[in-house]
């Protein structure tokens, strides 16, 4: 039988194996790192944990991560109030954000519509979005366009049809962002439906 | 200019970034995770942490990770006492470990001596090897056996040779790893000192 790992360092690899995409071997690899380095890492590490759990919350209006009621982008003026970008989750905001083509403001739904998982839009923060646009209407102001980037999977196609008809009569225009081949992809290795909506979305050079 | 991230946020980023074999995607999507599940998952791994440097020394005798100034496997009275298995790291011993082949005890070196990056035998646990093996000669209980586990590397292989002249005479044998194609490898990709490794060590069969 092999020696026992002492407890706390059991305890670590665990905790780091629980993490999405960490195996066990990573999750030991980064517990012997961290007994390597200065314990400073380890600390810093840790506290910076408890900060992001105990400062972070969700924007009331957009639902995305916030240090503030308001989350920077809803709170900044600069940014185009009549154009929303609806996501699955925060961290697709960031994804977009990175590209700097988009300066209008998000709303971020936490998760897709997916009955086999029994997720309704009652899960979703879909009435918070339906009654935003409803409200924007209201004050005179309504979104001209919506775009809905949800994932291209079925839930994220499911979820796109569900927003599209109920948002089409409170905004100006509801679109899709565009499916088909990724740039610097290959034809070749595309996948049936993947073509087919390169095809379908085909445009004049 | 893209919005930027909320501090916390970006400072757990970058934590996680600061490990290794972690990249920044990655480390984004760990602390998006921590974020969406419940806060004692963030909890828990920051405790662990803390713990982990807080509860674990190294074993005084052989270097090891341990909870206590000899470390479980130098505690174990049933573990072969004349049998020496020297590594580089404690996550060398970890791996040698789960084999369950070996049932002697270790020492870890903590590193290999590398000239190049300025690393001599002093920097690592090599006085204390050598004296360990003088002190259990002494003692009337010499090591009978001495493995040389340091990793095939060029590193590895200056330290094994190192060691080998330096313990020869204070102990029975001095052996080394054998270095061949891994277990389920193929010949055909092998790197030419491999394959002339394993031709060396070839065994009647």
């Amino acid at each position: 039988m092999a020696a026992p790992l002492i407890e706390p360092v059991a305890r670590l690899i665990e905790s780091f194996a629980r993490l999405p995409g960490i195996g066990p071997k990573t999750a030991q690899r980064l517990t012997y790192h961290l007994l390597r380095t200065p314990e400073t890492e380890a600390r810093t590490l840790a506290a910076a944990l408890i900060a992001v759990r105990e400062q972070v919350v969700f924007c009331e209006r957009c639902f995305n991560i916030s240090d503030a009621p308001l989350c920077p982008i809803c709170r900044d003026p600069a940014r185009d109030q009549v154009r929303l970008c609806v996501v699955e989750e925060p961290l697709d905001v960031l994804a977009l954000e990175r590209t700097g083509e988009f300066r209008g403001l998000y709303h971020v739904l936490h998760g897709a519509i997916s009955p086999i998982d029994g997720i309704g839009p009652e899960r979703l923060k879909v009435r918070d979005l339906l009654d935003r646009a409803d409200a924007a209407k209201r004050d005179g102001h309504p979104f001209e366009e919506v775009i809905i980037a949800t994932n291209p999977t079925l839930e994220g196609e499911a979820t796109a049809m569900y927003l599209a008809e109920r948002l089409d009569v409170a905004v100006g225009s509801v679109t899709r962002i565009a499916r088909g081949i990724p740039v610097g992809g290959d034809l070749e290795y595309a996948d049936e439906v993947t073509l087919i909506r390169a095809l379908q979305g085909r445009r004049a050079v």
